[in-house]
Order: C-alpha cells, then structure tokens, then sequence
C-alpha cells in the first residue's frame, strides 16, 4: 500500500507550477492555499490567538487533560511565507499525540524582516515562555523546513544568552545550511519533487539580505558549535535536496556529544509529515515523534 | 539524574578485568555472570524451550494478550559467547513492551562452529518461522551486538535464497564490519569502557577462522549490497568503539533507498539497553524500539 501511497504523492507533487516569477505575495497565497489541503485533527485540538515574545502565535492545546510540558513550534516555509495556519496539521497532530499544548510562533518574515529578525522573535518567545514559568525540562523547541532551522538556531541563541535550554529539539526536514554545500544539492536534483538549487535562490536571498551564509545561525549544520544541545529528533526525506542538512546536523551533533535521532524515510518528499491520514509513513512519523516529545517532557533528567 | 547514572554505569564497566588469557568457557562464564545481574521483567513475560530451525531457542511470551506478529531474537557474544538467557533482559523488556512474542535463537558459536554456523542457523530459524505460518510482514529481526549484526546479515542471506523480507530490522550497537575499518575504533579508544582494539582480536580469529573479513555477512556496513532491506532500527552508544559499524550501516542503508533510523545515545557504552531499571537513556531507547516493533508488526505496508 505505502510504496504506491509515496508515489501517488510524489506525482501530485510534480504538477508544473505556475509559470513565471511569482511575487512574495502570489507565493504566500499559493502555499496557503497548498497547506489548507492537509488534514487537521480538529476533533482533538483547540486553537486560540495568542501573543508571545511580542509576536502573534497560535495556542494549540489537547481535547481533554493536557500532559505537563509545552511544545514551541515554528512554520516552515523558507523564513518568507508560512504561519501557524499552514502547519496547524503539523502541529495539531504533534499536541494530538503527545497530549501536549502547543505555542506557533508567527514570527516575523522577510523580505520584509530579513535574518536575524526570525531568531529574534523565535528567541523572545522562548524567553517569554520561562518568564511566565514554562519548566525548560519540560520543554521542547520543534519546527518544521525552515521553522526546524529555527528549532535549532533558537536554542544555540538560547545557550549564547545563558538562558536555560529547552529539553529537546524536534525537526522535520530541517534547513540548517544556508551556503547549500550539502551532496544532497546534487545527487537528488530531480529526485526531489519539490525543490531544485534555483528554487531556492529567491527566498534565500530574500532572508539573507546580504549576511554571510556561513553565519552559526545560518548554516548551524556546517559552521555552528553544537555543543550542549539537548536531545534531537530529526526526521528527513530521502528524496531531498536538503536531505543532508539533516544527515551533517545529525553527524556533527552526535560528535559534539549531543543524543540524536536521525530518522530517514524513503521515497517521500520534503516534511513528509504534512500527508498525515494520507500516507503511513507521515502517520508513523508523527507517531515517532509524538513518543520523542513525551519523552523528552517527562522531566526525568 | 542520568548524567549521573551514565558516570555511575561507565566506572562500573572499567572495573579491571581478570587477568591473563582466558579460556573460551571462563569468557562464557564471565559473561553469564554479568548478565545474570541485570533486569529481567519476569513479572510481565513467560518463557519456554522451543526448537527452531534445528537449534534449541527460547520462546519469549507476554503475559496477557500477545499482539499478532513475531520477534526473531539473536543473543549478543562475539559469535563465541552467550545465549538467549543472556540476552534475556533485552528480549524480554522488548516482548513485554512491544506484547509481541519472540524466539531467541540459540545459534552455534565459535570457536566449535566458526562462521558461516551462525548465520546457517539464523536463516534457517527464520525458514522455519515462515514455514510454520509466520506472516514476514508481523515479523522483526532483532539483536544484540554479534546478534545485531546477525539480524542484518539474516535477511540478507533471506534475500540471496529469495525468502519473504521481513518487515524490520532491530539492532542494539550491531557488529557489522569484521575489517574494523571505523574511524570509532581508533577515536573511542579509552573513550569506551568495555572494549579495546586488541580485545576483539581473539573472537575474531576464533569466528573467522581464516574466512575473509571483507566478506559481505562479516562486513555488511562496508562490503554488503543493502537493496531491498526493510526499515530498520539501529540504537548505539556514542562510547563505543563500534559506534561507526552503526553510523555507516545506517549512510549505506539510506543511500540504497531502505528506511534508518540511526539513533545514538551519549555518554553511554555498548549495549547500553540491558541497563533497563537502572539507565534512565536504556529505558526509553527499550521504550523507541518497542514502537518500532508495533509499527512495523502492524501490517500496514
């Protein structure tokens, strides 16, 4: 069943997009309209508007007795289109499974707000959340694409300020290379339905606005120290140009001494995650990953 | 707390062991002997003798209602030690926390039967599974250390004789490459409690027996063609002289199209799992491993 489920995906993700270059609006509206098609677990969560770390976020908590912990999760979309609505399937089921509640943080994005404005919201969120008294032990930063880059770069600007670290970070796809030095750039051109090299040259540059590539914050894969990072679950797509921005993330923080969990599948597309009830491999991975976020907030170390 | 009880495990582990050279059955004996210490969870499993395959095994059962499908077992030892009462722990904390029954194979070890012998009986233990009804996509290969590598290298020698795959693969710290070419084995070297270069050098010899070590069931993560394996599930400690029989089993499994997922814990040695009830990281690796056995047990794929 799934080996066709992942093909079946992997053709509606081919069809031609639109011709042209597209303005940061179109692109916007484009992915919202892209994202409104997965599946919400709405029967087991509760959304309401909230403010966190001066910036609008999406509260997401569980239908029924919520576990003691929080999750602080941030969008995707290559830190220029995306909001807590378009991953409300991501992050809905992440609170479904894991009992926890969920903060979205609608951070700032560019053109408008180039680097570092994106780590600066995601940052004063996290601060906020332990000045209201969130137990970092029982806290865990998870992101998906863009938003799993942010998972990780808060948490080193987290360390660089002397805040106390969150319990864990949980990154579906994450984009932790910003010089797009990774083998994957290549070997899966084609592979990838989704992304090519030029695919990601606007928005790259649209975040970039000059800054070098290779700052720890841009490119945490390659030019960051990863040292003392709490636990990481990474989850990736083997069909992938950015599939080794996860595999260096994953190599370099276990030789920095960090425990990780590097969890590849096959076959399937970048945040494969968001075909949730529609593909068995986003069903098991949200799982997985629901297991992580219960470990990792159950204040045992 | 486990920070502390990673130290408390490590200085237990470098305790001097006896000297001079010991015979095989003193190496068995001091084997049984440290694992006869560790947690069992008798309350929640029933045992029993069994036959598989042609070789004696013991049937792992959970108390309760068993889910539908099967673990296949294989003891850890260097090919040349233990037995699945040793592996009990393990086996046992997977058969409890999975509710699936397993088989742990009690396969023939060097030096009276160098290799193939092990693998002769790991195959044909899983022929007999099969022929007995046993539904490939229910059923998981799993071990520890020599019987991590031999889950590999199982279906391996399935898919050469054209056997039904089964739907997993589990590996505590795996033993997969005989050539010992990781760059581990040099820079875990007094970093791992429990082995040294040289202390693989008698089992070796005694399970080689002169058999080339670049043979692809001896060095599956540098020398073997992974096309077609099923998902696996590789656990390693970061203090291990093994810990890259793991991290290139895992890179070569990925880039042959196969689901990894590869994950490694800190600060702890080999075969850290049959710490369970002591190590709080063993607990919830169990706990990880014990998903992967009910995902890839459901049938869904």
């Amino acid at each position: 069943m799934s080996r066709e489920q992942r093909a079946e995906i992997d053709r509606k993700l081919r069809r031609p997009a639109p011709e042209g270059e597209r303005t940061v609006e179109q692109i916007r509206a484009g992915f919202r309209e892209l994202m409104a098609g997965m599946l919400v677990p709405h029967e087991r969560i509760r959304t309401a508007p909230a403010v966190l770390g001066g910036r609008p976020a999406l509260r997401v908590d569980p239908v029924g007795e919520a576990r003691d912990g929080t999750i602080l999760y941030f969008h995707g979309g290559s830190w220029v289109f995306g909001s807590p609505e378009t991953a409300l399937s991501l992050t809905g089921h992440l609170v479904a499974g894991s009992g926890l509640p969920a903060y979205s943080s609608d951070y700032r994005l560019a053109p408008e707000h180039p680097f570092p404005a994106a780590v600066e919201d995601t940052l004063a969120a996290y601060r906020e959340l332990l000045e209201r008294g969130a137990d970092p032990a029982r806290t865990v930063l998870a992101g998906d694409s863009a938003g799993g880059g942010l998972a990780v770069t808060t948490v080193l600007a987290a360390r660089d300020a002397g805040l106390p670290l969150p319990a864990g970070i949980l990154a579906f796809s994450p984009g932790t290379d910003a010089t797009r030095s990774g083998a994957s750039m290549d070997t899966k051109e084609g592979v990838d339905p989704i992304f090519t090299r030029s695919s990601f040259e606007g928005t790259s540059a649209m975040y970039l606005a000059g800054a070098d590539p290779r700052h720890p914050l841009l490119s945490p894969a390659v030019h960051a120290d990863l040292t003392g990072l709490p636990p990481m679950l990474i989850q990736v797509g083997a069909n992938e140009l950015l599939l080794d921005d996860s595999t260096r993330l994953a190599a370099r923080a276990r030789d920095a001494g960090v425990d990780v969990t590097l969890d590849v599948t096959a076959d399937v597309p970048h945040v494969f995650q968001c075909f949730a009830g529609v593909l068995d491999e986003a069903d098991e991975a949200l799982e997985r990953a629901a297991l992580f976020l219960r470990q990792r907030t159950a204040g045992g170390r």
